[in-house]
């Protein structure tokens, strides 16, 4: 097809969105580890994981095997009312840099929750639901997925109890009022509400917070309360596979028009987004189909799969979660309270942690200003403001263009998107102001909590 | 074509993207009236017009006979890169309306801007830089013109001045910050930087501004400096000609699947969405081709359609623009400060007090917390947050819908979704807290600033 005839973006019909979401564990030669009881080392029964998630999440969680597992109808209805997402040829920005390359990127930040987390947020909402609870408890960071889950269970009717980390709770007040309008309660985290938060803020009493933390909190208000489960909104195997509807409408999407990626890039924190856009193509890679570069961009800040160790952790600060076997910096781990947004876990989900392992993608880290430079550059000529996480991604997106015009290559890249920048004002007006700081931890204060990794057998 | 074909959301394909813009002006019998020179009371000339506004424009705000306007090609590349918009079927607030009415909604605010309003920032920032022009100045209330100009100009390589009313500019720093992204300069108003605005202060120094007194401050920065026009979001002619692109879609995507709407609804401030949505629709009832019921809603608090005078008035409070024959408050008129987001102006397009005047169409007002509590509602099953001025469109279209239920009849029910409420989340805690107000002008207090009105001869 010739190339003028791409347009600016490519929409699916809704007879064209999936009804089945990819396990890419299901292609993978070397499977990720399992989860493991904390206590005895075994691997986590599905028994023993029902009493922090729901039955239906868990049977997800652990099935190694199905590629493909039905999208319930109830789903793909609430889908349809924000999916399926544009995919966009950034022809603006191409022109800007004068670039070779053809770049295209999925855009998730058309919905409220201004984020991909409600392709997994709804999904969890509805197994919930459908076990009969009453609700579900979860940990957010910047917020997007806070708010992805007060939507989905403002939706079905189910109580929604938020753990939000307490500086992002203070430097986003209106990410609070977003939730408290789908119907949720938001908890500044640490917070004396929980045992864990009681005996963190004992330890640490000037702690801002971080995800390793709320989630232990949500983790014991959900196996302390009757009727109620925890949900996450990444990391785990089960989020992968939701988000895997990212990859898959955006594979659908370029294979329409004959577009294949050579570069495929996306910012990781817990490698929800990632792991949902490579899915697919990652599954043709893995099935000898096809070669794709993939490239995972983290903080400099909080940089798990460059600079941490593939080794067995705590999912969480309170250390009452099973253990995973992922890239970590250490469960004490706590970025920078200087660095904006999201993508600040101390982990990496364990599907993506073992492709990496094997080297069948690579990562790299960038820090906050340069993020922030790519960031505005995107905006005035793409005209969408996005997020500081997503622009993790943008900013190395922008960096293989240049590449290209160096090279006089004409690559195809594709990055995700994942959300939009709105309640992250804050952030840009530091950027604007000059007062933004690149904290790199030094490789001193990585030892110290690479020290504390819990001792295996 | 049967019913449950139609899918959640109607996206057109780029190739069905409107070419032109349709002049609803061009079928009206009785013509809106002509601006007048403020000094002779003779109808402003072209010449007149262009120390004002650029020169293509003064020709879009004169032409009352060229039904089609050719819309250029960089003007048509720009909306793809956020149009077209979708028309959305509103399945679920239908279900949890329990109502047989089929309703509709064009949803304009997947765009950084937030609203409607880059449809015609991205036209009038086209026709400056074409006619060689430094850059622009313009007001902004709730922000999201400011937003969409400062996008426009930042995307053409324009400078860009807004001056935003004060209220607004406390409630919302963070809008601020987005158009500062966009290297806009932002001056909140009524401001020292002009005389116009020194002479308001004088008199009201603790005034929280209003759109008029906005105006006449970028009318004034305009004309004083070498280089630039002024560009105005609203009330205009060549607005409500660049906002039929909304219109224009929805009778597009409308038609594809042989749906007509019965009531079509819209907030009107200055009219310019209204306008727009309505264009074609309208044209056909001008033509006798069609028949439609048409509500324009308004603030209880700023009720300039349902509680005020058809008669010639300034378009700014300084008293240095035009005067326009509109449906109108008096220019001195400024809506309480407990009154949130936009549609704070005090007249309204003259195009559609001429249509309101001849009966072919209606008004409505509503309180604010009626607003907030539909806005609610819609989000919660909807999914998007919707902004505040939005928010009066979807009141009476859950209204309308009520009543479809308790007559039974399933009228087909088009509204127009202006935009997202991201930054209007100090609103909605008011609102959540329980202390917004519904504060209503007496009819002292509008017959103070109705006695304020121009004497014509």
């Amino acid at each position: 097809m010739a190339e003028q005839k791409i347009p600016y973006k490519i929409y699916l019909n809704e007879s064209e969105m999936p009804t089945k979401w990819y396990n890419v564990r299901a292609d993978m030669k070397n499977k990720p580890a399992p989860l493991l009881n904390p206590g005895t080392h075994e691997p986590m029964t599905a028994e023993e994981l029902s009493a922090v998630f729901c039955s239906d999440l868990v049977a997800q969680e652990l099935d190694n095997d199905t590629a493909y597992i039905e999208i319930p109808e109830e789903i793909r209805n609430f889908y349809k009312m924000y999916r399926p997402s544009p995919l966009v040829r950034a022809y603006c920005l191409e022109e800007k840099l004068q670039t070779p390359a053809k770049i295209y990127y999925k855009f998730e930040g058309n919905n409220t929750s201004g984020s991909h987390k409600l392709n997994s947020s709804i999904a969890q909402a509805y197994y919930a639901k459908k076990q009969g609870l009453k609700g579900v408890t979860t940990e957010t960071g910047a917020g997007q997925w806070g708010t992805a889950l007060s939507m989905a269970c403002s939706y079905l009717g189910l109580d929604c109890k938020v753990y939000m980390v307490k500086c992002s709770y203070e430097q986003k007040p209106f990410r609070r009022e977003v939730m408290r309008t789908y119907g949720a309660s938001v908890i500044p985290s640490p917070s004396m509400t929980t045992q864990v938060g009681q005996k963190i803020l004992a330890e640490h009493p000037d702690t801002t917070g971080s995800l390793g933390c709320a989630i232990s909190e949500a983790v014991e208000v959900a196996v302390t309360t009757p009727g109620y489960r925890y949900v996450l909104g990444s990391v785990l195997n089960q989020v992968l596979l939701h988000q895997s509807v990212i990859g898959l409408e955006a594979k659908a999407a370029m294979d329409k028009y004959g577009i294949k990626p050579d570069i495929i890039i996306g910012c990781a924190g817990g490698g929800s987004n990632l792991g949902g856009l490579i899915s697919p193509f990652m599954g043709e890679k893995l099935r000898g189909e096809a070669d794709y570069r993939i490239i995972a961009v983290e903080p400099a800040s909080c940089p798990s799969f460059t600079r941490g160790t593939y080794a067995y952790d705590f999912c969480d600060t309170g250390m009452i979660c099973p253990l995973a076997k992922m890239y970590t910096l250490g469960c004490d781990f706590i970025p920078s309270a200087n660095h904006a947004g999201g993508l600040r876990y101390h982990g990496m989900s364990p599907v993506l942690s073992q492709l990496y392992d094997d080297g069948l993608m690579e990562a790299t880290s960038v820090v906050q200003t340069d993020v922030f430079e790519a960031a505005e550059y995107f905006a005035r000529c793409e005209g969408i403001l996005p997020a500081p996480e997503s622009s993790h991604a943008i900013r190395v997106a922008i960096d293989e263009a240049i590449k290209c015009k160096e090279t006089g290559e004409e690559k195809t890249i594709l990055f995700g998107l994942t959300g939009t920048g709105y309640f992250d004002m804050y952030a840009y007006e530091k950027f604007h102001d000059g007062v933004m700081d690149d904290y790199i931890p030094s490789d001193e204060e990585l030892a110290k909590y690479r020290a504390s990794l819990p001792k295996m057998d």
